[in-house]
């Protein structure tokens, strides 16, 4: 058989989708303007830019001036905490997050933490899900900002945001008014409905590229009304809330991608859902020994993150690249370490057992026959893997009674 | 005569070249990967940023590790300054800049300000450019930052930069071990020599739109051993100066028109200085009372600014774009507003006379015949302006003795 190609890593980044491409390509080399420009090259930049504003409030049910155009998740992350935390830090310097954040959001909150801000790092269990209950105790008077992601980007669980929304309507109410709440909703776009004012959200990250769109773009969506402190400094684009030339081509791409995601999404989402589990129901089917990492219900349905006992994820990640498919071994962002994720670890998993996993991350492109690839190609490796691993024998041998 | 385009306001932003995009093509929809992923994906995409890397070092005669992939010009001026001053300002706070810098340095040593830094403006006086004597007599113990651009965008005049980094080595050698040399560099890129080592530079800013590359990506040169603050958090991208997933398609694209920028140095300048020459040579002739803003000799090759006297700028411009001819007013980046520029207050012109000035900045792809549309088409619209201009008038009736 010939070796094929197989992406199933869409979690950490998206094949550009060719409308995508094609939108872009005139704002490189004919529409070219800097939208700063009051000449007519400018202000078709400028039209690009406030249609693709358009096209990102329409996927969020926000409004145009609620979305500000940053580098990427990274930033708007940065952005969204480190602007809140300055613009509100008079009213109090407590944020309150989760364990299984992002690095943006875990390390800009680490960086907080040594200009004397206090963190809470909210725990997730077995399900990698946090509790309402646990965030309600955490609140103080000093709580500014609640920080907890939409889905997270190993497991694919679900958060409540929803709920926690309507909590920090309530405290408000209450007399809390300086208490604001982002969402990092970078891997729940374009896999299931996010809607600002249903959720009721300050603040939320999205980039492109994971939703076939290009690297290098992303939104921070600010509710009309929050005030936050610019991080760069120049001219006054963005509503003077981001400085910088506007990246006109990458901006209609990420435009262009909102539209898609959004018409599309039903659609899109169920074929996820049907390749995802037919994945995980067929190889607990064939391979012994499997667990599924995090709530098998609350959860994106493009992610399957499982545990294969007995061996090394980093070896079933090697061998699966060697036959041409692409799986991580946790979040892309922190590979090229070994040391282990801090969100399998969260969830509970020994340092041991948490080095099987695997995550299997779909996107609209993937077929049944790339499963059926997988579905093939996995249990000769496991099973080679696993007859090598001095766990799997030290196993076998408690097991006989030696 | 059809109506024609042409741009003459590359210093505001230029025009993708072709072998630029085509460069960038792929890596949107066929070697999309992470270049965090440790798949063959992943390594593609790595290794299309280190070629970047090594093509950007290569037109600066820096080393490969020394590049900083950033979002652009704005990011790179942020974080070259802010994270020196949160690097070492332990050493000393105070800064020392020029009034005609760019507003990415203008407004970021603002914002130190406010946190209690002292910075230093250094006047340009007629000719648009700092003195070497005033940055000595500026320079005190506490300096920890002196940044002034290689070029300045409006005028084109060219900073003794070259000087400045031989004082900074000696007073680095005299003892003043914690003061750093940042330029930003550009407006400079692919107009003229830009060489690190032999400018003595310790961070040097660039950005790809202002020489035919796209927009959305930029560099940070940071010489081997300086040590800056990180100003985004998160993964660990870009020896940890800047988090983030690469944009890889704009990284490949940086690197090809650097690559491009270094090849045909000496042609495009050659290019650019007979057109921009041409003009010059050519409206002096044929309309009078213009006067040329800034330092006729030490300037880039690309940049005519030139004042029209009795005249509104803002008029000229406008009534050049409704002739197919894009130019600027001033700075591209605070354009919008009617505010006359900083850079020609700091050249001494009155609020009044600096309105009457235009930047024509020329790029590779323009041409003798633009030129020639230019002529043909500006004396008919500076005389209309003119004879509607109450200053104009009011000068007659004063020379007549009225």
């Amino acid at each position: 058989m010939a070796m094929r190609k197989i992406y199933l890593d869409n979690s950490a980044t998206t094949r550009v989708d060719d409308e995508v491409v094609g939108e872009m390509l005139p704002f490189f080399t004919e529409q070219f303007g800097n939208a700063s420009s009051t000449h007519q090259w400018g202000q078709q930049a400028k039209q690009a830019i406030e249609e693709a504003r358009n096209q990102v409030a329409r996927l969020l049910n926000g409004t145009p001036n609620e979305i500000t155009f940053v580098s990427g998740g990274t930033e708007a992350d940065n952005l969204a905490i480190v602007g809140i935390a300055e613009a509100h830090g008079d009213k109090g310097r407590h944020i309150i997050t989760s364990r299984i954040e992002h690095p943006a959001v875990l390390a800009t909150c680490a960086h907080l933490e040594k200009e004397g801000w206090k963190v809470t790092y909210l725990p997730v269990y077995g399900e990698g899900i946090v509790r309402l209950d646990d965030l309600r105790k955490a609140m103080t008077d000093e709580t500014v900002l609640i920080t907890i992601m939409h889905s997270n980007n190993e497991l694919g669980t679900l958060q409540p945001i929803r709920e926690i929304g309507e909590l920090v309507r309530e405290q408000r109410e209450a007399g809390r008014r300086h208490l604001y709440f982002h969402t990092d909703a970078v891997q729940s776009i374009g896999k299931v409905d996010v809607d600002v004012r249903e959720l009721g959200v300050d603040l939320l990250s999205l980039t492109a590229h994971k939703f076939h769109g290009p690297k290098g773009i992303g939104v921070l969506y600010v509710r009309r009304g929050v005030r936050i402190s610019p991080q760069t400094y120049g001219g006054h684009h963005e509503r003077d809330r981001r400085a910088g030339t506007e990246s006109v081509p990458l901006i209609a791409g990420i435009g262009k991608a909102a539209e898609l995601a959004r018409l599309h999404l039903a659609e899109r989402s169920g074929h996820l859902r049907n390749l995802r589990d037919y994945l995980e129901q067929e190889l607990f089917r064939i391979i012994p020994d499997i667990t599924r990492n995090g709530d098998a219900e609350r959860r994106l349905p493009s992610i399957a993150n499982l545990n294969f006992d007995h061996v090394e994820g980093e070896g079933l990640q090697i061998s699966l690249d060697l036959k041409g498919v692409a799986v991580s071994t946790g979040s892309a962002c922190s590979s090229g370490s070994t040391e282990p994720s801090h969100v399998l670890v969260a969830i509970g998993l020994s340092q041991d057992t948490g080095h099987g996993s695997l995550r299997f991350s779909f996107g609209k492109d993937n077929t049944r026959e790339d499963v059926d690839y997988v579905l093939e190609t996995l249990p000769a490796i496991v099973g080679k893997l696993r007859s090598l691993s001095p766990r799997a024998v030290k196993k076998s041998k408690l097991e006989a009674g030696a």
